[in-house]
């Protein structure tokens, strides 16, 4: 079974990482329905048969690097979270600014949703839809509805629509760069841009916050704890298993 | 070269119509390019033959689909601007209402968005491009910088992200609703529903309006033809041509 192929964990752990850096790196040149398994371990340095020793398929690679990118996505989100809780008048320009970094900085995932995951015939979407869309929104949604408790966001919001909002103002023009950049001139650079992402916020604060004008004033946390306010951000879990 | 072909030209009309009406339909079954010439001849009830005598190509039907569509939204835009110059308090909910509908009129037209212009390998997406957004863009953003120019708009807002957050507000529900379906509970008939045109229309008068508390009580006109305040709605062109 193992003839040439590396028993050391870590050595095994780089192997993998190595294969989903190649995934990766492939799905900014083609669509993943014509990257061919070949092409991953030739990309990685590596035999053919690598890929399904360590991920059965060309499709389980893909699952692993959608699960890689969930759990650090998830990682981020709490911890913009936690700070969102301590600053709370801050918090559409603390969602915006990391979450157009985050989605920024993987290209490829764009280029999977545009290709694949939207698309009628997905193999790719329910592991999609596990692995980051589900692990993200619960904790998105808890917030929302924290917020427009505490009337930092209006009360007559629906947390769902407000999600919604959210995801349309962030998401959206990446998606539709192919078009939007060809008729109104909005591309990637305009996007990672501080004046786009200023615009954003206050799109999303005057649209979504009971009384955007307080933004820069106020300081009071909705964290539980008012004597922990240096930068220790680990108060979302805390702050929510009583909802 | 007309053997069996019909030489009256209603009946050419009827017949790609009828063509058309079969890619619609069969977009709603299966992505764009899985469509055969076969089978959009078959659901018209015709030969093979006569995609590519009417058409040229299986391409051809479809970019004569993108047409058709891109005039239709042209027009309705058109009469929606002339309404909005009348109403400018009302801007926003004009616009929303109309494009929400608009949109979801067209279900064939985003699964073609999902399966075809926004992927890596898009054969129809320059034909799109022409059709549809290009036909469109102008005149929204000379509609948004009027908007901007009378203060119905924050004079500070950048017309070409204003642009840009609208499409955001309206397109990516429909595009993304595999996903948010899903996730957060936003699917087509939430999209269709009063509630949810209402919260676009909140979010958007209060992210983009320099007074949306103003919304429902003015009546003042910006075309300028203040004699003609019924309901004609020819007056875009003319109030643009010295843009």
């Amino acid at each position: 079974m193992a003839r040439g192929r590396p028993q050391d964990p870590a050595k095994q752990q780089l192997s993998k990482q190595a294969l989903r850096q190649a995934a990766r790196d492939l799905l900014q040149q083609k669509p993943y329905r014509s990257i061919s398994i070949r092409e991953l371990a030739q990309q990685a340095g590596m035999q053919s048969a690598m890929v399904s020793y360590y991920f059965g398929s060309k499709e389980g690679l893909f699952i692993s690097l959608l699960e890689e990118s969930g759990e650090h996505r998830q990682k981020v989100f709490q911890q913009v979270a936690a700070e969102i809780l301590q600053q709370p008048n801050q918090a559409l320009a603390l969602l915006v600014n990391n979450m157009i970094d985050l989605i920024t900085s993987e290209p490829w995932l764009v280029r999977l949703l545009q290709d694949e995951i939207l698309t009628q015939q997905s193999e790719l979407r329910s592991a999609f839809l596990e692995a980051v869309p589900k692990r993200l929104s619960r904790g998105l949604l808890e917030l929302l509805e924290t917020l427009i408790q505490h009337n930092i966001l209006r009360p007559d919001l629906n947390p769902h629509f407000a999600a919604a909002s959210l995801m349309s103002n962030l998401m959206f023009p990446l998606l539709a760069e192919p078009v939007m950049s060809e008729t109104i001139n909005v591309n990637r650079d305009v996007i990672r841009s501080d004046a786009w992402k200023q615009h954003v916020t206050q799109v999303l604060s005057q649209g979504l916050m009971l009384n955007p004008a307080a933004n820069h004033n106020s300081h009071s946390a909705i964290a539980d704890q008012p004597d922990s306010d240096d930068s220790s951000q680990d108060q979302l879990s805390n702050d929510h298993t009583d909802n």
